[in-house]
């Protein structure tokens, strides 16, 4: 069921429910009303409530908990993941443009964000940080990938920017590539050793306020992926 | 319903849907097999496979046309519109830290892509992009805003690069900065020459392949929302 606005837009009950979760003032992990008080305020049929919350859920803005109720969502990007890693799956035959999309938009990311890291980090010690690169260090050396200490690293790293749209950018893209990664038979990039290291540089670089060298360590960072991906 | 992976993954009948897409080799816009024969391959029930294309189809990995069948979808990034645009207001009061989020990654993405883009555009000429400063500009003049130009200046900058997800990402970055903007009733930045004027120089440095130029087109081009969001 959709109304039209003034302008013409199509107005969804999934739009109406939104606009209640306003207008109710309800804040991610509130309790909606049941799916009877929907339909009484909204004016609409039981399956045109449930259709619309489906959506909303699909998209994290609703979350169904059976047997408890329906409360707004953390509106986390699991839909992005979902419809990029199978969008980069889809994408023809064995060549990469899907995955090297994502790499190149991680390295913008990266590289875009750099100052403001760069001035978040001046200057501090990040001991959790410097863990996390001495534990890829230490794989890398053993001859084995570190997909959760870079993960947390990147994140990390961005968490310190109180940017949290950035930050679950990055996390869903890091995710996409890890999934899409082995799904494409690309050989995992042989140089392990310089991907840990380079985290390393990434955070000296951001601890002693020196932008340039923490781009010159992002580029590093991302080279033997894109080595691999320019030898297919 | 779902199983379960060796691995402990478990496979929704979405995920089996995502599948078969792949094993039958079916690419955007092609028909996938009916309701009926889904149940059959699948051995699911009818309101499985309902609920399951429902929530593909909010991903746009499927687009149901009623009346005519389900097709495999285009995988546009509306749903990442649609949720980050409804995080966008639902965040705390007058306070603007999701719109000021949705920029600073906007122009994250901009530098960050400076060089490809810089590269992509050095010698040549590209009046359709000249054609919408020009439009801006004379907009501006007249003191209206130009949503439209401003967007498609933007998008068509960045359709240089071959990169299909940068463009649909700033695209959708776009949609939710004009979508949150009037929500959220931030003055629209007065100085609509400034950023009419920082387009032209944008397509100016890239032109004649200067990325230091294009990279301070950039901050100007940026600078009045900031100063806007900074104000409030």
């Amino acid at each position: 069921m959709a109304e039209t606005t003034e302008t013409g837009r199509k107005v969804t009950t999934s739009d109406r429910i939104k606009d209640l979760i306003l207008s109710d003032g309800l804040r991610p992990g509130d309790l909606l009303p049941t799916e009877g008080e929907l339909c009484t305020r909204l004016g609409v049929s039981r399956s045109n409530v449930r259709e619309a919350i489906r959506k909303l859920s699909t998209l994290d803005i609703v979350d169904v908990r059976h047997g408890h109720g329906t409360y707004v969502g953390e509106m986390t990007l699991d839909a992005l993941v979902e419809a990029l890693v199978f969008r980069g799956v889809l994408s023809p035959g064995d060549d990469l443009d899907a995955l090297r999309d994502v790499v190149e938009v991680r390295k913008a990311l990266d590289h875009g964000m750099s100052e403001q890291i760069v001035d978040a980090l001046k200057g501090t010690e990040n001991s959790e940080l410097k863990a996390l690169v001495d534990e890829m260090t230490a794989l890398a050396a053993a001859g084995k990938t570190f997909p959760q200490q870079d993960r947390a690293f990147h994140t990390g790293l961005l968490a310190k920017l109180g940017n949290s749209l950035v930050g679950q950018l990055v996390a869903a893209f890091w995710d996409v590539h890890t999934a899409v990664l082995p799904k494409l038979n690309v050989a995992v990039a042989s140089d392990l050793e310089q991907t840990a290291q380079a985290h390393g540089l990434m955070l000296e670089a951001a601890e002693s306020g020196d932008a340039e060298a923490f781009r010159a360590a992002i580029t590093a960072h991302y080279e033997p992926i894109m080595r691999a991906l320019e030898q297919k």
